[in-house]
């Protein structure tokens, strides 16, 4: 008998609930996202799963919303990732450990060097999630009035991570020899130095730490737009995908792959994990009243916030109870703001308020129900080549994510379909991907 | 009684082994400053004999030198500083932990929210070593093709860090209410937005991150120089100081004590750690044999290399058997250079090699001895007001760590000079520091 192919399961930490309210559900932990004690049980339990990895979004401002709605949000504090999965390295042995970093608000040689730094101290554990970062707020933070336009700060990505991944290669893999007889300390032939010059960075390198031992850290990549799917398609090891249908998952599927392969990668092409908010009930009805008291916990004031950063577009200047006016097109997010319109139009909705109460909570792929009918679902899309696996969001800790671990990862194992041990040690083993070959050597 | 004035003590953590030919002693690990089960071992161990605190200098990038000397430097690969302190974070649960950040390569929200990340991660034992940043390797790692004036670092560093507790300043300390039944996550009245606009940096804010639990972590700074005193006098809640003379140290420690009472710190002044590479013996003559074998397993490559780096000019160009000629001021460490020329007049030394043999494995403080003649030495320098305590340089790991602590602490304690347990458990606490207050609150 042939094993069956594995699906992926990422954990989606940060923030831990993902949903505008679940902070705020009965019995859930409301400071779950900025609680060290709640996140290393969190951690220790996903490794108890074998799930592939935690997975970190990452802000670098508050959300760009009206303060009505800000201070209903429970993501106002959190650990900044690098340094919270780096502490969590320690504490757990097997986990991969997924951070964003942003290629628009740092610098190609800190990113290089503090990722090739995670990897070290977890044995090849660690991953960089891509981001151009879309948030206005952000660049005024640093210095900016306002964003770079879209299509740049995809050019300047692409320069980024070629930049990156250039200084991980900095290091043949037994450079350093460190030859106390001799006073050899590394071998000066087994070191490349970048000397980059390009349109948006010069960096010269080698870096200042030996190469990662994954190679590189797993690139992952989560832009829906053309440049982002480009981006994906050439350079990603995983692209992170919010769809809400699943012939929207499969279309996307079917088309990161075309793109890779044009790319020259129709061997390895990027894994697509689809990023999933999981409600589990004893019964379906319990599932669904779970469901639906997570939307009804969600202020009006959070719901229409919500749906100006979905949308990009400020729109308390609007009646709610008024259509949704023509917007133009955004310099943020351009696949958000698309989605939440496709889901409108779909479902008929009109008026602002309408479309805030469905979205404000969370508008992306969802499964709610029995843990065997959980569990079905997320084989269905996977069998149905929707995507290779899922970043599981939880609706609250702790109950949420126990119910997932205890309940429907024991089902999705004796389908043979997600792993019961860990045979690898690194995040690409986990993955099923090879060490990249180091390019200069 | 009253109890004795305590010493501080802390570890120089990066590289382990500050002595250049340390990593080749018969014995050490020379893989020591990269090699994570050995660092955990230290910082335990460290953490048992109470240290207040372990401290990462940092280089982004290689040393400036020549291949000869470099390719025998054993700082060439390490770990990032942040992302080992939370790693060790979580193995340790009192030692403080000192990262260091550059002004000048970095932006002053992501200092600013690393340190308050890993402030919380540790529950309050986080440090930041200000640092303008003097190699010029460096600036061709950012994007520049040089330093910036020595003085205009300086201007620039003061603004960062203004702007960086200003930010740490964003919320008042129990901002984060979390009311799940009113569906309030924090109190806007509680949160203060810096708007920051000067001369170097515009910031907005507020710090996506509550206040750190120390409200700031602890401020070290290193630079001698007259604007380096300055930002220390006016900033600092340590500096960390290089003298190789104790009417040197001594002057030093009076110094900024009068530039900090004319900034308005009589009461608070920062507190001067001397930097400090401490030999231990069984006997007086042992620990000199040690001292001088250290001393002769620096490759002649390697000292004319570090003398290179200390003056911050290239004298591989000169005749090693000539006199040292005038050089021009350097742009880079102005106080390394004339520490270097200070030794060379007093020692009466003039040849290039011989000022290279005698600086090129180290040239700062040292003490020499049995664990009897070092706890004296240690403890005559600080009650002659030489400065406040030690940032402790071991020759190599594991042994040169493992003497002091297992031979030297055991003395400085039963002197009652130095801590048997830990009273408090923040570094502040560690220090005698007050949490400062809420600028906005």
């Amino acid at each position: 008998m042939t094993e069956r192919e594995q699906m992926g399961l990422w954990a989606f930490f940060r923030p831990t609930t993902i949903h505008t309210a679940g902070w705020r559900f009965p019995g859930a932990n409301p400071r779950a996202n900025f609680d060290l004690a709640e996140l290393t049980r969190a951690a220790i339990k996903l490794e108890g799963a074998c799930f592939d990895a935690l997975f970190m979004a990452d802000h670098l401002a508050l959300l760009n919303m009206p303060m009505d709605g800000l201070k209903r949000s429970h993501t106002a504090t959190s650990f900044e990732p690098l340094t919270l999965l780096s502490a969590l390295s320690s504490l757990t042995r097997r986990i991969g450990l997924v951070a964003t970093g942003s290629t628009t608000y740092d610098e190609p040689f800190h990113i290089a060097r503090r990722f090739a730094s995670l990897d070290h101290l977890s044995a090849g554990r660690a991953g960089w999630n891509i981001v151009t970062t879309a948030n206005p707020e952000v660049a005024r933070n640093f210095g900016f009035d306002d964003l770079r336009g879209h299509d740049e700060r995809y050019d300047l990505a692409r320069e980024f991570v070629h930049v990156v991944t250039g200084l991980w290669d900095s290091w043949q893999d037994d450079a350093f020899v460190c030859d106390a007889e001799e006073g050899v300390f590394f071998d000066p032939r087994k070191m490349h130095v970048l000397d980059h010059h390009g349109r948006f960075f010069d960096v010269k390198g080698p870096l200042n730490i030996a190469r990662p031992p994954q190679g590189w850290p797993v690139l992952v990549q989560a832009g829906a737009s053309p440049a982002g799917m480009r981006l994906a398609a050439e350079s990603a090891d995983v692209v992170f995908t919010a769809q809400t249908t699943l012939e929207g998952a499969q279309s996307f599927y079917r088309d990161i792959r075309l793109q890779a392969a044009a790319a020259g990668r129709a061997d390895t092409p990027c894994k697509v994990m689809l990023g999933t908010l999981v409600v589990v009930g004893r019964t379906e009805e319990e599932a669904r009243e779970k469901r639906s008291m997570m939307d009804s916990l969600v202020h009006t004031d959070s719901a229409l916030a919500s749906l100006s950063v979905a949308l990009g577009h400020d729109i308390s200047i609007f009646d709610p109870d008024e259509p949704l006016p023509d917007l133009p097109r955004t310099n943020q997010g351009v696949s958000s703001q698309k989605r939440v319109l496709d889901i409108a139009r779909r479902e008929g909705l009109t008026t602002i308020r309408d479309i805030a109460r469905r979205v404000g909570g969370y508008f992306w792929h969802e499964v709610v129900g029995t843990p065997q009918q959980v569990a079905e679902q997320l084989e269905y899309w996977f069998g149905a080549q929707a995507c290779d696996g899922f970043i599981v969001m939880f609706p609250y800790l702790p109950q949420g994510l126990d119910d997932f671990v205890d309940h429907v990862v024991p089902i999705l194992q004796a389908r043979g379909i997600f792993r019961k041990s860990y045979e690898g040690s690194t995040l690409r083993d986990h993955l099923g991907l090879n060490r990249p070959a180091n390019r200069y050597f």
